[in-house]
């Protein structure tokens, strides 16, 4: 299925690879005309959910990021992965993988600990079998220099950190007050030494990350009542085996460490929903100890079972104290408090933070579909490309003008879709249905008549007949669930 | 006026300097959470009139792109100012910008002439009377290693070339037909001397271009009769003053030179003016032809009058030709034709380039109001960072709730808007004209009673009387110009 994936996002334009035209480079994507709208829509779904509904700020800062930041965040001196090179052929590998390709496994060695196993069993370049180099740390940041006095930066890791520098500022516009949600989309980077697995593991990557901010005594929520009945499949870290249990009953029994990150995390399990993976594919699993920044309180990551890859992280969502703020203050001497009424207190923060260009893999993989005699994506109309195709039945003047009209029509009320005349009605249904357009509209004789218009529904291939002058609205409420296919 | 729109823009979050905390570094700015909506909002407009109503395929590209097509566009070369350095204190100055410090015009000088400048009239440091280095080129991208083996890399200067590289693959996308028009959002990245002027000259700001390819005989658009009457203000390059011409009648007399061009330059002043740019205030200026790159055809710069930096580019349109792609083909060794029926020819391209922060600064500068008794932002309703804010009349229990239930019926319906109980209503309608929210929205008692609401309009500060089941369907209504206040 992968490969069939492959070649459908090459055809139609979902993702490409970058540069391809010059050999390439491991770890960029191109998202195509077809992947850019998809994408475009989980951030429009994302940012609905979590900017709109809980209230967020959101903001949009630089993606380069001077040296400092990285300094105090800690990114500069440990967001390093051990590198080896092969004195003979230049080969670079990830030490601990070349060592796991020798069929030892490394989970937790230091540098130390690997440059042991490889002169106690003597491992070589797997490529020519040439002797290797020292390990040495490799920064994962890409580097670059400002102005022409060259001040050293860095390509931002994450989104986050230029929320944590913002936070006197964001505190103010906010009157002051906490609760302060933060919510930021956009790229970040990191120079993997040798990227694969396509849209899993980018050099350059879409994160929306949110930084919430509270009292470190008030870590709830107060619209904690709406999901707390909410069952999730839970992993926790202490377990083999996943439970299946209730938001509420999670924290209550000390599994989730408290309610404002539990809230997020049933947040976080609507909005995979919402943008279609299935629940029995969704699994929230603790970190355990070794995996935990030393100064995360609780963290958890949101998994999702992929044909391709497993269960794979696409959402790491954790409480990380005062850490970040603190690291901050300290760097930069300022001071990055919020007053309770009593004292100055650093707050902490509970960061949701998702990687859409791995959603995106996870809605493209649990949408398609291929009976053999049909292949379709079946992507939630609010994720679909195009909510919308319009044809003419037959390529008939009168039925390509009346097409065009209802083409227009659809454009002016803001529906992506597009028109095409091309090939037979039964090749149009099949291009759309491809690249999961919701659903076609076509133009036929009585379309003429009496201004009705046959809507059809891609994963049923049904189709249903309404008047010209309600299919904008119908459509947007079709796209945002307020009414169902079958009963119009 | 400057120094207020930099106030508010601080307090309120519209625009905030970036990394302020460690000293910051000129040339980059933050969105607070007021101006990312207002930016988005931008965007999103630019999305509906460009991507869905032209037909574009949009696609989203890394932002870092490998040498060779840098090497390919010629900015590896020619992207270049001439930097010189103070040996005394160590000062870095773009050597043309110094030479004019001393009055003295540089026009179009070459690093020879400029270096003679210098020379001829003992130019010296500005801070510190110290002498000066020999001028120097200076590479404007940001340049930045990829892997372990350090493969050379940069930050696009522009999201163009990304599309050239994948002509092939959306030309087969497109079915292998033309036109084909491509379109991109992003950041892109110019590592400035020096900047200045905040949002006008950023080291990394956001770009929204086009490439519309073509046959090379075949410089027309198929709707251009519904833009060819519009009057436009042209400053041609032979021209001392303004004209005021209709579109066709500039194609026409030869002035613009093909309609293809001409239809775009039309799009881009509609587009200006739907985001609430006044016509009297948008120009195009023809570049003059030592302004042109010697491939360009042809090219206009949308101008508009700014109070703080007078007359400002905000978008340039160009005609082409074939240079981009044959400069790809020639470096890649890569084929990068269309088929006309006949011959496989290298496509011409039309590329609007929209600076969007520009665009942002000029939509904010000309939405300032101060009348001493009454701040406000007169933003479209379409570009208000929301749409409505929602408030009970008083403090009062049952109001507050009513407010919340409002509230989260307009949130439902993914229409931006915020709740606000905080001080009188004076105080809050205060708090939502200054940032430009375009609606009001009250309950009072008779909504207790009848469930009607006040709607009041921000700019005439005028209040309607809806029923609440109404007030989504009014609100989308009046954001899309469908209905009018004044006739509510």
């Amino acid at each position: 299925m992968k490969s069939k994936i492959t070649e459908l996002a090459k055809r139609r334009g979902l993702f490409l690879p970058s540069f391809e035209i010059y050999g390439g480079a491991s770890g960029f994507y191109d998202y195509g005309p077809i992947g850019a709208l998809i994408k475009n829509n989980i951030e429009q779904v994302w940012r609905s959910k979590f900017v709109l509904k809980e209230g967020l700020f959101e903001i949009s800062s630089p993606n380069i990021g001077i040296e400092d930041i990285f300094i105090a965040s800690g990114h500069a001196k440990h967001f390093v992965d051990p590198i080896i090179k092969c004195k003979k052929c230049g080969k670079v590998y990830r030490a601990d993988h070349l060592i796991e390709e020798y069929g030892i496994k490394t989970q937790n060695l230091s540098i130390k600990d690997l440059s042991e196993i490889i002169r106690r069993e003597n491992l070589r370049c797997i490529s020519c079998k040439g002797e290797l180099s020292d390990i040495e740390s490799f920064n994962l940041m890409f580097a670059t220099y400002i102005g022409a006095d060259s001040k050293k930066a860095y390509l931002r890791p994450e989104t986050a950190q230029h929320i944590f520098i913002l936070f006197n500022r964001l505190y103010e516009i906010n009157r002051k007050k906490l609760p302060l949600g933060v919510a930021q989309i956009g790229r970040a980077y990191r120079n993997e030494i040798s990227p694969r697995q396509a849209l899993i593991r980018l050099r350059e990557f879409s994160q929306a990350e949110i930084e919430y901010f509270v009292f470190p005594s008030e870590k709830k929520h107060e619209r904690f009542s709406e999901i707390a009945n909410i069952e999730l499949k839970l992993l926790p870290a202490e377990n083999e085996d996943e439970i299946k249990i209730s938001v509420k009953k999670a924290v209550e029994n000390g599994i989730i460490a408290n309610e404002l990150l539990a809230y997020f995390i049933a947040r976080t399990y609507e909005f995979l929903r919402e943008v279609g993976i299935p629940s029995e594919k969704i699994r929230f699993r603790q970190h355990e100890k070794h995996e935990r920044a030393h100064y995360a309180i609780d963290c958890w990551d949101a998994e999702v079972l992929t044909q391709a890859f497993s269960w794979i992280e696409v959402v790491g969502i954790a409480d990380r104290g005062d850490y970040d703020l603190k690291a901050h203050s300290k760097m930069s001497g300022k001071k990055l408090t919020a007053f309770d009424g009593e004292k100055h207190v650093i707050p902490h923060v509970v960061e949701p933070s998702f990687g859409i260009d791995r959603i995106f893999h996870c809605i493209i993989e649990t949408a398609y579909r291929d009976d053999g005699k049909r292949k379709f994506l079946k992507l939630k109309p609010n994720i679909a490309p195009y909510l919308a195709a319009v044809f003419p039945l037959l390529t008939k003047e009168e039925l390509i003008k009346k097409s065009h009209e209802v083409f227009a029509l659809l454009k002016n009320k803001n529906i992506f879709c597009y028109h095409d005349v091309s090939g037979s009605i039964g090749r149009r249904y099949a291009r759309a249905d491809e690249i999961g357009v919701a659903f076609s509209i076509t133009a036929d004789f009585q379309t003429l008549e009496d201004d009705s218009i046959t809507i059809r529904e891609r994963d049923t291939t049904e189709q249903k007949r309404v008047n010209i002058k309600e299919l904008a609205e119908i459509l947007i409420k079709l796209r945002d669930g307020e009414i169902r296919f079958n009963k119009l």
